[in-house]
């Protein structure tokens, strides 16, 4: 155990700064991007570029956290489940009291259930403070399943997490009840700027977003999901902070919307499954550690600040790279240009290096 | 440029061997997984010590290989939409000609289209030899649209990507038509291992896949998903070998079956969207070259054959993990008191480190 | 305007009779099925007889109902949205008297938003007395649309509806928060019965119910439905009930539950969006009166007994016809040998008749 | 059997004409629809009356057809379930001589199959002349998993129906692989009848199309679908023509497309599962023939040109309501006041009839 951990080193660089506002925080930040893919870098920061020029930056509203996870209990009959979760809401308090007793940053906020056959899915929500949460979710929820099954009559454990919650599986649940933080992000770009910096137009682009984000994804088959690429940006943000990063599956569920605005382009991201935290696993690497302080993210402010606003510089983030991509792909061969190039200069860097 | 590269080193751990069989590889490996979520590796590890007690270990039976790009070209009406995707059709033969001057691993096999309204949607399917392939589709796609736009008549460049590949979006396309490579993977584990080394039954197991990755999952509106966590191992894997680790997205949609036999458990994971490569972004870096040839991924084979070992290795740690999990959630409490002492021991082992 | 309405004539029969018990009614009732697929009736026949020879009979347990519009208004940006959605909860007692105003039996007894871009999508949920309430909902959503529009500054009408409702389209909203009335309806059939009128046994059905409901559905790509043929049922009772049988789009989703309980069967249909009502559109017609009163749905009572006890009604035929059905597939050319013989015994009737 | 056949007698309306173009039919012809919701006959009227002042009316292009079933068998793992795909994938020509046998209108035209852990799907494509084809392919089917059981070794009967075909039920998979008849509908509205006869803008219906049906549905948790209410229009068309109606299911998943064309209006509905025919169940009855006789539909033509014909009309009609409605909730208050004073004149009617 003396041996020195191994680890995967995934190369990462500083993009930016991003200009950012809203009602979480008011920054020009760099964002670490962790990634085997080498081209998000230069395409997140022709984001970054296009909001430092523009006055309010990406504005960034947050409107909902919360963190969630569903038990499951089984009954003899639908009659007894239904009697049950109608118990189970009729104890909230007695529950909201198991709860603070778990942690003095868990908090329970809300609850749902579901009745299919004679099986009840009880389905917690919580806040869980600067964390993103899973862990404390999981104990409290653990609590809870006790009470309740010691308590209530007529049913049976069935599992600690009923699939419900829903985590890392990209469902339709999490963006209707919501889980994590939701995030819309929004920028006005004057057109000299779509123009001369993203060598497009407006229209181009609102186009471009109802064809392949809103129509492409649909007759694929998607789940409450039109965008070209958030997965890329968070997967390098996730890794670049110590989170899990395999919570981009929900990540990856959100929705572009674009306008032409008289030539201005309005371009907008919602990301309503941020899962994101400034303390929990992974964060006491030092690498983490110094990313998040050098983000502002380590600063001594209310529960739960700091990681709101990590989560809003991370929406930015995905906007940033969103923005980038579409604006290449209005133009036929951007894309493949851009990509040669990079590899051309990277195997020079390589070369060089 | 000659400063070190700035990394997010992502600790690592080997674990296993897994007893691998299967239509691609007969194989005893161990594994290596990268992840923040340190419960990762005794979870894939108690997995790993079935596959080695049960004679022909993990079956891993690989039943689809291909690449995929969709690109989007507009028309001004539905008939010319649809005259065009008539027309690409017939031209297939020639459009074979114009992928093979792209590169000589890559080779066009497949292709589909939708019309919907005046846009006309072409998913082209490739062969990519041992690389993962999404720069090769790209590459393919760009001439394969350039073609197509100088000689039929009437349609317009859309966009290079229109979604519908589809591409680190859950969606139902990919699994119904094929994109990466779609692994089965299966043990039949004897009912003394189930109870001795799971602490459970074949009963209980199956019940739970039932109620929670089936039921559960569907109440929770996933999409063509039933499965516990396969994005958690698939996220360590990719990490630790140089994949685009955005691609557990499509990867996380997979379905767990497990049948109770006599008492004994059959249990089988199927990821029909396994997106890896042994060349290609991310496998020049120096602990990643070392990781994929301590896998035996980088033998002199025919082109494709480390891939596919790859792949069915990734989709053999997937199962273990799962299996795991599962297990662990048919008792009551036992994840909760499993996580808590691994805290516990991680932390001593960071003091003691 | 003298001239008789023209029809469409469909074939309708009584079958059953049917014995249900649970939370709503108890009673054995004959059901109304109009359908061109006459194969339906003898199908429904065979559940309602195993229904009849089970003690309890189908029990089914109502637990839930409202009937939900969402209106959308669209803001400068995300937070004039986020800050109206807001005030609108602020101000949902305000809300319930505007309500009130709209009818005697509508009220408001719920409220989701859903904030993406500068879009607020604002879900009203109502009770509605007898009536399934699309026009009350409507009518209601009319009114508060208005007064929020006159009364929160910087949003703008975007529509009476914004397919957030859901109405008459396949989506996972109505399972999740509820739409129509929330139906589970169970039966335990025993092993004697299952085998003698059934010709199968519990274990081959829950493993066709697994196999087919479950996996089929999901390899389908399918959205919160796991059953075999809940839309037959639904038609036939709809048209015959004088319900807007359009509404079987969001009925057709529902889940099947089947367990081997030592040899017995346990049965399960949930349908969480029926949408039925006693009165309103399509219930002033003579036959539907007729059909409505011998199902003792047009009796003296609390406004909103007669509409759950149709419902009620539907739910169990709903079983009846899937619990026959599944069945028959256990049987390898069972099904197609009934049809044979139904449609030699249809042409014989019709020369007969 | 010598009493009359009950019935359920819902009120039915010629609405139109409508003109129709393309490459199936040209035509100007009324429609029937049988409904309950009378509001549905003078919202598609306007539609209609639409399509009469524009020269081509609105332009419906067929661009596939196929009827389908899948069958699912078992095995004892994947690997044998594989080995068997791949051997009904080498004898499609034997199989293609069963369908041969099972009757002259039905041929097998396509294949696909999916395995998941020890399941095999098996989804046969068919075409069915003039029928919509459930039963001619439910008996196809029945022929080809009797020739593959017993040819093909290792494999057991699972279900005549695998739920992957898919019927009734709200997929991903139909619109993907094709079922029923796939039509796409197009108008240009020159911006004049936009103001004149819908009361609003080209820029309002495409914006509302974009907020609604796109983003509205899939905030809702939709499966390929974006449109109002296409499944009024189809319950009323089908009804009516002895259609069965339950296929308005996979019927409402269809696409609304709308741009403002410098003023103009191009809207367009692609509606990919059309599920019609001119014979088989339901087309018996008096007022179906006499209903398909004035559609033109009963003429004696090509095997399949008559359901052909049948599927556009339908497709048009969809069109009709679609165009109607989207441009009344572009108003405030617009589809509220149409409502109540529909319902006065109804009232007033039935006083006087």
């Amino acid at each position: 155990m003396n041996e020195p951990q191994a680890i995967a080193g995934v190369p990462l660089r500083w993009v930016g700064p991003l200009r950012i506002g809203g009602n979480v925080a008011t920054a020009e930040v760099e964002v670490p991007l962790a990634t085997y893919e080498t081209p998000l870098w230069p395409s997140v920061g022709r984001g970054a570029k296009i909001s430092m020029l523009v006055e309010r930056g990406i504005v960034a509203t947050l409107v909902d956290e919360r963190m969630t996870r569903s038990v499951l209990v089984t009954a003899g009959d639908a009659q007894t489940a239904y009697l049950a979760a109608l118990e189970v809401d009729a104890r909230l308090d007695e529950l909201r009291e198991v709860v603070r007793a778990c942690g003095r940053f868990t908090e329970l906020i809300g609850f749902r259930h579901e009745v299919t056959g004679n099986l009840l899915f009880l389905r917690f929500e919580f806040s869980t403070g600067d964390a993103s949460g899973h862990n404390m979710a999981t104990l409290a929820a653990d609590a809870l399943l006790t009470r309740i099954l010691e308590t209530i009559p007529g049913i049976s454990y069935g599992s600690i997490s009923g699939n419900y919650c829903t985590d890392k599986k990209a469902t339709a649940i999490n963006g209707i009840l919501g889980r994590g933080k939701n995030v819309v992000t929004e920028i006005l770009v004057p057109r000299e700027v779509v123009r001369d910096v993203l060598h497009t137009s407006a229209r181009a682009i609102a186009e471009l977003n109802v064809r392949k984000n809103l129509i492409g994804t649909l007759l694929a088959g998607g789940i409450r999901s039109a965008n070209a690429h958030y997965a890329n940006m968070l997967l390098g943000f996730y890794l670049a902070t110590g989170q899990d990063a395999a919570n981009i599956i929900e990540g990856s569920q959100g929705v572009t919307v674009a306008e032409d605005r008289d030539g201005d382009l309005y371009f907008s991201c919602t990301l309503p499954n941020l899962i994101v935290g400034t303390v929990g696993n992974g964060k006491g690497l030092d690498f983490v550690e110094e990313n998040l302080r050098r983000l502002g993210c380590r600063e001594a402010r209310e529960p739960g600040e700091n990681a709101r606003r990590l989560a809003v510089v991370a929406a930015a983030t995905v906007l940033c790279g969103e923005l980038s991509l579409l604006a290449a792909q209005t133009n036929p061969g951007e894309l493949m240009r851009a990509h040669v190039q990079l590899e051309r200069k990277n195997a020079t860097t390589k070369l060089g290096g």
